[in-house]
Order: C-alpha cells, then structure tokens, then sequence
C-alpha cells in the first residue's frame, strides 16, 4: 500500500521479488504500477511462471473481499512468534505492508496486527520472514515453464537454458 | 556493497533497519555513506542501541580479516537448508550482500556462497530470512537505552516513553 510509482522504484520491486521467490502468488500493488508489473512479468517469462502483479485502486475492497486471513505488517502490533500458529492455520493468507504512514482504517480491517520485531523495519523483510515461517523456501524445481535455471554451485555462476522457450 | 550513495537510499536503508531488527551487531557499507550511517545511529538513539554502520573502502581487507565464516548471499549458490547447519555452528557471521553486479573475486573470498532460493531475490529478504533462521526475532526487552518502545497490541499503536533519556 501507498506505493509511489512517480519515485525510485526498486523497493517496490524488492517487495515484488521477495514475495515471488518465496512463494507467494500474487502482490496487489495499490495504486497501479503497470509499468512494474510488466517488469516483474518479464522475470517470471524468465525464470518461471505462478506470480503475478494486480494494481488496485481500492485497497478497502481487495481486504474486505478477501476470502482468507488478512495480516497487517506492523511494528505496532502482536508479536509474530506468539500468532503464527493462527496464521498457519489459515489457508489463503494476505500479507499487507505499506511505508511509514498507513490509513488508520487498516488496523481495524485487518484480522491481525503482526510485528516482525518491534523495532524501524522494511517491509521488504517483514514479508520475507513470515513467507518463509509459512512456507520455507521453495525449491527451484517447483517453478513452471521457465526458460532459465540456476544449477546450485558452491563457487560462480552456472544457468541452464531450456531449449524451444 | 555497491552502495550508491547518490541514487534514493531507501534500499539501503531498509537493508540497515532489518539488519538491525533481526539482531545483527555490524553494518559494514561499500562505500561508505555517512549521512546514511547518521540517520541509523539516531534511530538507535531513539529505539535502542546495539547496532553500527561502519563504512568501508576495501572491501577486500574487511572479509579477509574477518574473524568468522563470511557468508555471501546470491542466488547462484548452494542451498540455503543444505548449509544452514554449518553457518550455526560459527558463532560468527558476516553476510555479503551486494547488487545484480558483485566482483567476480567475492565468490572466492567468501567461505560460503549460499543462496536463499535459486530465483532472483532482493537482499533485503535474503538477510532477514538467514538471520531470522540464525537468531529468531529479538525480544523487544533486549534493547538497551531506548528513548521510548513499543507495547504490542492487537489494533492501533502504543509507545511508551522512558523518562530522563
């Protein structure tokens, strides 16, 4: 929430990022950034597809339609440690971040208020933690259709390129 | 490394504050930024202490001398969950982190090059992740000197205020 397309774009993309390498399937950017969401596209085309970007307008109605948890990120809120076990417990899980100032609104629409630490954070980390609380890192071989995968080495780069993608 | 002191330096920044969170002692920056180190050290003034930004010119010098097992964080390196083991065993760890471009002579200079999937990833999540599976999320309890703290809550924000600081 309250991203700033107008402003450098690369914690946003971080956010996105994080998000899909580990393992979350979609991130609803508020306000639209199709521009973004192109380029996140184009990374999924590369290195595998099952994530994908939706701008929304109206933050109110993705959270009030939402048909699983809605966790606020928040260094004001319960200690993650303590509410995990509800969280896991939840199918479909909403993870939502936004910077410094967010609409007061959003405490009361949320189920959870969570804080990752109660400390000055980045939601870029607060996300990650509780992606992979829930669902540890994915494992390379879980991604479809990519054209490009990293074979693990203890030293340098080694990619593998798919033939006919 | 590779920080770029003239572009926004919310990225950074962000890679300090969940550092911070997440219980590391150290911020060793390439190149250093000392606006930026400033700005972290007040919010440790404010939030507790514990925490520094050190700026660095050689990188090189740094991770040589370094008394622990130095860690670099990519996606081309071997899998986290294999080798998490072996990182907990040192009791300490310096975690490389770098942009798209690290110099070629990191890989070798590291004891460890790990990555926190094989996908491409932000580094803010990639150091939050490994430190929240090395230490857990601190204790709010454990900040020494803080001006003022957070009392958790299940809706809204609650500081409290520490008199005579």
């Amino acid at each position: 929430m309250g991203h700033r397309a107008g402003r450098d774009p690369r914690l946003t993309t971080h956010l996105a990022l994080a998000a899909r390498a580990l393992g979350a399937r979609r991130m609803y950017l508020h306000p639209p950034d199709p521009a973004l969401a192109a380029r996140i596209a184009a990374v999924g085309r590369s290195w595998g597809e099952g994530f994908e970007i939706v701008g929304v307008e109206d933050w109110k109605s993705v959270i009030r339609s939402y048909g699983g948890l809605v966790v606020h990120l928040t260094m004001y809120g319960l200690p993650l440690d303590r509410v995990l076990p509800r969280i896991r417990r939840s199918p479909d899980v909403l993870l939502v971040v936004g910077g410094a100032k967010v609409p007061p609104d959003l405490y009361r629409l949320s189920d959870l208020n969570v804080a990752v630490g109660h400390q000055p954070h980045s939601e870029v980390a607060a996300v990650a933690v509780v992606l992979d609380r829930l669902g540890g890192i994915p494992p390379a071989s879980r991604r479809s259709r990519a054209r490009q995968a990293i074979v693990p080495r203890a030293r340098g780069k080694k990619i593998v390129r798919r033939r006919g993608r």
